[in-house]
């Protein structure tokens, strides 16, 4: 009895130890955050779910935290990174297609009209990405878009898109998961897109990422069992579909939501709208100097609705400008 | 230092007591399965890809198993319980419906004749579950599933439906995730059914459960955000499309399958053709006196492709009765 006396208490003092490890960390959690309503918010529902002596505490298994990814995890200008691949793999890919360089969108992907390219509207979008995004296996789509980040930089900021990541949020990732979150990514985006790179830049797996997708089909082929993605739309997981990607992949409701759009409204309008302690954040785009300023009209990313009734349905507005000490990670 | 030095072998003293009382565990893992082939592969194929130093060493994340769930995880005879369910909830509704006394399949299903609801064929199926599956909220509909699990019992068995879940599986399951695996249901069954009480029953959390599903819109009824259930298929979680569920929501291919039926015989392949260590398993159900014995002629479950491929392929064949020491946990 003895020895397991002394190791019970030599187990507790270690544990203590831990602890206290753990609880002087310098800087606190969130450095990249400004002392202000945004981080106190977020600390406060953090500790209050993981009270266990407190009457908002909640069970690990229901900490479910949903992010959108474009705008609010990384920056969608002057245009949704995915579609800067699209165009790139346009180019990639002409050589095979002599066609596109007199056929819209093609010809002005080629040619890096972005006016025609918007002018093709959503119609001509959708025919870039099913000519950009189909025909491939999941595996050998991810390589290909792995393949362009390792490549591929910002037109303005020169970087490789994946270090365009908001070091605040990759720090709120962290702290969520620190204190027994699940961290699920809900994208506007293309699922297999964002599962390419969403483990090594934000340290979410696959299985914990949700987006727009395009049809898959399995089939043997040639003897080997194959799983094809088709120019087709499944699913597209924007505004009022991301409350219903969630049920769908997760099945149940999240109790925290982060956004930065009006396609953003709906999963937080749901995610907030459940019993008991809720956090619904959006991300203000208003740092024209460190990122970009866009809200109210802008095409990518608008931002309408969410700053009229957001405030009055208890969602935090974070200011890039203001809340966020840094934007991105310090460069490599 | 001292005390460092102190607690430091305390606790490679407690780590190690540790290890050798799990060691110490008298009956070894999967208690219910016999000595004999299958047994010896599961616990194989699971030594080969945890053994760190063994070239066959998988990494924690991309240890991911996939059970089908009628008939591998729970009986699926003389009906899929669903089925069974769907019956029950036809009488439940049936006082709104007056019409369902004279139209099929809903007079078979209130008059309990199995055959005339088998001649009203996959249409009259779905009719069915579309009339009882929809119109209401993903957590009403669990609860409603859940009311009728706590009062309905087998024909046969006289138990509760979940008590017929296979001992030596559930056994697996555990088994797998004491060794770092995360284990999904990907069903032919509707996903909110399985997801209603997957957690209590197999341990299994609602974003681990793939299954068949009908469309889900998002709307503010009310004032209310709410997800509503509409008699649409959204999707058929079997056969081809199981490898598709899987890639939707895993978003890899996972490295163990188990299965019963014809219905799995894609997810096996897909699974099994992987590179590196794979294990696929298919429960033979040839025991008439504990449990069924059905096969190649079954309506249900049928096995026919997997009896004659499967060993060729690498899988096992477990026969319920001579690998099975138990099927069904011991009554409550």
């Amino acid at each position: 009895m003895k020895l397991v006396e002394t190791l019970r208490i030599a187990l507790l003092v270690a544990s203590l130890a831990v602890v206290s490890a753990a609880r002087a960390q310098p800087a606190g959690p969130l450095p990249s955050w400004n002392d202000g309503t945004a981080r106190a918010r977020i600390v406060a529902f953090v500790q209050a779910v993981t009270d266990k002596a407190g009457k908002d505490h909640v069970a690990p298994a229901e900490r479910i935290a949903v992010f959108d990814n474009d705008g609010t995890l990384w920056s969608e200008q002057p245009a949704y990174f995915q579609l800067l691949f699209a165009i790139d793999r346009v180019k990639a890919l002409a050589p095979k297609h002599p066609e596109w360089k007199t056929s819209q969108p093609f010809k002005a992907a080629l040619e890096g009209d972005m006016k025609a390219l918007a002018a093709s509207g959503e119609k001509g979008l959708i025919e870039l990405v099913m000519a950009t995004h189909a025909g491939n296996t999941p595996e050998e789509f991810q390589k290909v878009v792995r393949d362009w980040l390792a490549t591929a930089r910002h037109p303005k900021f020169k970087r490789p898109y994946t270090e365009l990541v908001f070091q605040p949020m990759l720090e709120l990732l962290d702290y969520l998961r620190a204190n027994g979150f699940k961290t699920y990514i809900v994208s506007g985006g293309g699922i297999e897109f964002v599962r390419a790179w969403s483990q090594q830049v934000y340290g979410i797996p696959p299985e914990q990422v949700i987006g727009s997708s395009i049809r898959t089909k399995y089939e043997v082929h040639k003897g080997v069992p194959t799983l094809v993605r088709l120019p087709e739309i499944n699913f597209i997981d924007d505004k009022a579909g991301k409350p219903v990607g969630i049920q769908q992949h997760i099945g149940r409701r999240p109790i925290a939501a982060f956004g930065n759009s009006d396609g953003d409204f709906q999963m937080l309008e749901w995610v907030t709208a459940g019993p008991g302690p809720r956090l619904g954040l959006i991300v203000h785009h208003d740092d024209a100097g460190r990122e970009f300023a866009y809200d109210r009209k802008s095409h990518i990313g608008r931002l309408d609705r969410g700053l009229d009734e957001g405030p009055k349905r208890g969602w935090t507005i974070a200011s890039m400008k203001n809340d966020w000490k840094a934007v991105y990670p310090a460069a490599r």
